[in-house]
C-alpha cells in the first residue's frame, strides 16, 4: 500500500493590479473555481478597498473551509518584513500602508505581502517552468519588462526589497534614458511600445507603409512564422538587446535557468531563436549548455498562483 | 567583570597565484607572522606543489599549534562542494585536482577550496570594508576585472560556482568582444591596459605625446591630483563605464554595498568621484542614499585573509 499523496495547504491568491484586484483560491499549481474580481478604481480609499477584499475572501472561506494563509502581490514595491506597501505604480494612495497585518487582522489567516513580479517569480520556481530549479532568473516582457530572482532555492529580495531589476539594466552606456534617468534601460529597448516602433522604422526603410497596429508584438510574431523578413528581423534585434541583458545576469548568478514570460513571450519560437543565439555567442560552451532557457508557465494567473504558493509557505 | 573577548580561530590561508603561492597564518583580519612563498613554476606538478605546501603548513604549525583549518583561493573556476580545481588561469597541470582533500590528507586538517575572487570578497565581508552588510557587491580592478557577492549573508555562488563574473557584464551591445566573444564586456574598457589605452589615445588627440609608462593608471591617478585636465577626463570616461555596469548591478542585486579594490582603485577620489557620480545619476535618490561605495580594505592579503576566513567558517 502507498501512503496518501500529501496535498498542498489549501490559500487566497491575490494579484492586486491597476486595474483590477483578482482572488483565487489557491492549490499547488492550481486556481479552484472562480477567479473573482474587484475594480481597482471603484474603491480608491485603501480602508474601502481591503474591507471589499475581506469580504471576497469571507465568501472563498464558506466554500473551501480549509484556506489556511493568503497570499497578495502588489504592483510596486513593499517592505517584505514588515509587511507595508510603499507605494504602488498607478494607483494613488497605497504608500506605507500596512496592508499584510490588516488583511490578517481583518480575516483572522496568517498573511504575506510581496511584489508581483517576485510572486510571479516565486509561481515559476515552486510549480513551473522552474520548478527543481535552485537558481532562477524570471522575467516577464510587456509595457515594460519585470524580474524576480530566486537564489539559492528562495525568493532573493535584495537590502530594500528592491532586487531583481532586470528591465533597468543597461545595455548601453552610450543608450537612451530609462525610467530614472539609466542610461541604456533594457526595457527602454524591448518594451511592446518600442518594439512597434522597431518594426513602424524598419518596414517605412523598406518602403512598405504599415499601420502601428500591424507593428503590435502579437501581429509582427505572426508576420514572422508567416516568413516575413523584416518581421524576423525586428525579433532578431529584440533577441540581440534582451539576449545582451541576459548573458550579463548570466555572468553575474550562474543560475540554472531562465523562465521567460509575459505577452511579448507570446511570440514564441521567433523571438527565442534569436534570444538562444545571442546568449550562446555571448557564453562558454560549458555554461551555455548547462543554461536551461524556457518559456514561463503562467500567464495572467501567474500572481494569483504565486501569492498563494507564498502564503503556503507560512503553513506548510 | 567582563567575560573573555572571544577569539577567532587560527588559520592557515593560502593564496595561489600565477606566479607564487603564499601562505599566512590567519587570525581574524590579522595575518601573524611572514608570509611564505613558494613559486608556482618550481613545482610544475600539482603533488610536488602540494607536498610544498603540505611543508610550509608543517612549520607553520610548529610555530603556531592551534591552527584549526586551512583554506585556499585559486585563480579560476572550482568545485566548490567536491573541493576540485576545474583549471586555472595561467598555471598549466591543473584541471580537475582534488586539491582540497589532497591538502586535508597531507595534513589531518579540516580544508576549503575556493575560487581567489571569491576569497577576497569574503575577506571584505567578514573583517573588512563590507563588515556588517547583508548584500555586497565586491569588484577587483587590475589587469581584469573580477568579482564576488555576499548575498543574505553568505557568499554568492551560483549553480555552476561561477557567480560574480562582474568583468563580463555587458555595458554595450554593439560593443567590443570579450574573452568568450560577449560584446561589451566591461573589463574591456577598464582593465589596466584598456586605462593605458584610453589615455594615450586622449593625450595624443590633445597635441600631447606621452610614452605608455605615463599613461599607466597610477602616474594617471597622480596627474590627476595635481590637476591634469586629461588625466581628469580619462578617469571619468572610466567611471562611466564602470559605473554603467554597478548600477546594472545594484538594480538586479539591491545590495547594501559595493566594495571597490584591485591596483587601479588606488587611483582614490579621482576615480570614485566620478564613479559615484555616475551611478547616481543612473539610480532613484532613495536608492543611492542607501548604498554605500568604499574602497576595498585589503590589498595583497585579501586572498590569505578570505581563505583563513573560510577555513574559520569550519570550525567555529
Amino acid at each position: 500500500m502507498s501512503s496518501p499523496v500529501p496535498q498542498p495547504p489549501l490559500t487566497i491568491g491575490i494579484d492586486f493590479g491597476g486595474t483590477s484586484v483578482k482572488t483565487g483560491v489557491v492549490c499547488g499549481a492550481a486556481v479552484l473555481g472562480e477567479i473573482e474580481r474587484i475594480p481597482t478604481r471603484d474603491h480608491p480609499e485603501p480602508e474601502r478597498l481591503i474591507a471589499a477584499i475581506g469580504d471576497t475572501v469571507s465568501r472563498m472561506r464558506v466554500e473551501h473551509p480549509g484556506i489556511a494563509a493568503i497570499g497578495i502581490g502588489v504592483p510596486g514595491a513593499v517592505d517584505f518584513d514588515r509587511g507595508v506597501t510603499y507605494n504602488l505604480t498607478n494607483v494613488p494612495g497605497w504608500s506605507n500602508v500596512p496592508l499584510r497585518d490588516r488583511l490578517s487582522d481583518l480575516t483572522g489567516l496568517p498573511a504575506v505581502l510581496e511584489n508581483d513580479a517576485n510572486c510571479a517569480a516565486y509561481a515559476e520556481f515552486r510549480c513551473g517552468a522552474a520548478q527543481g530549479f535552485r537558481n532562477v532568473v524570471v522575467v516577464t516582457l510587456g509595457t515594460g519588462v519585470g524580474g524576480g530572482l530566486i537564489l539559492n532555492g528562495d525568493l532573493y529580495r535584495g537590502s530594500q526589497y528592491a532586487a531583481g531589476e532586470i528591465g533597468q539594466v543597461s545595455i548601453d552606456y552610450r543608450g537612451v534614458d530609462g525610467p530614472y534617468g539609466n542610461f541604456g534601460a533594457l526595457e527602454r529597448y524591448v518594451g511592446n511600445q518600442q518594439i512597434t516602433e522597431i518594426a513602424h522604422r524598419r518596414f517605412h526603410e523598406a518602403g512598405r507603409p504599415v499601420t502601428e497596429e500591424q507593428c503590435s508584438p502579437e501581429v509582427l510574431a505572426e508576420a514572422a512564422r508567416e516568413g516575413d523578413e523584416i518581421a524576423h528581423q525586428v525579433w532578431h534585434v529584440v533577441g540581440e538587446y534582451l539576449g545582451t541583458a541576459l548573458a550579463s545576469v548570466v555572468y553575474l548568478l550562474n543560475p540554472d535557468a531562465i523562465v521567460i514570460g509575459g505577452g511579448v513571450a507570446h511570440a514564441g519560437d521567433v523571438l527565442f531563436e534569436p534570444l538562444r543565439e545571442r546568449i550562446r555567442s555571448m557564453l562558454s560552451t560549458e555554461f551555455f549548455e548547462a543554461l536551461k532557457i524556457v518559456h514561463a508557465r503562467f500567464g495572467n494567473t501567474a500572481g494569483i498562483i504565486g501569492s498563494g504558493a507564498l502564503a503556503a509557505e507560512l503553513v506548510e
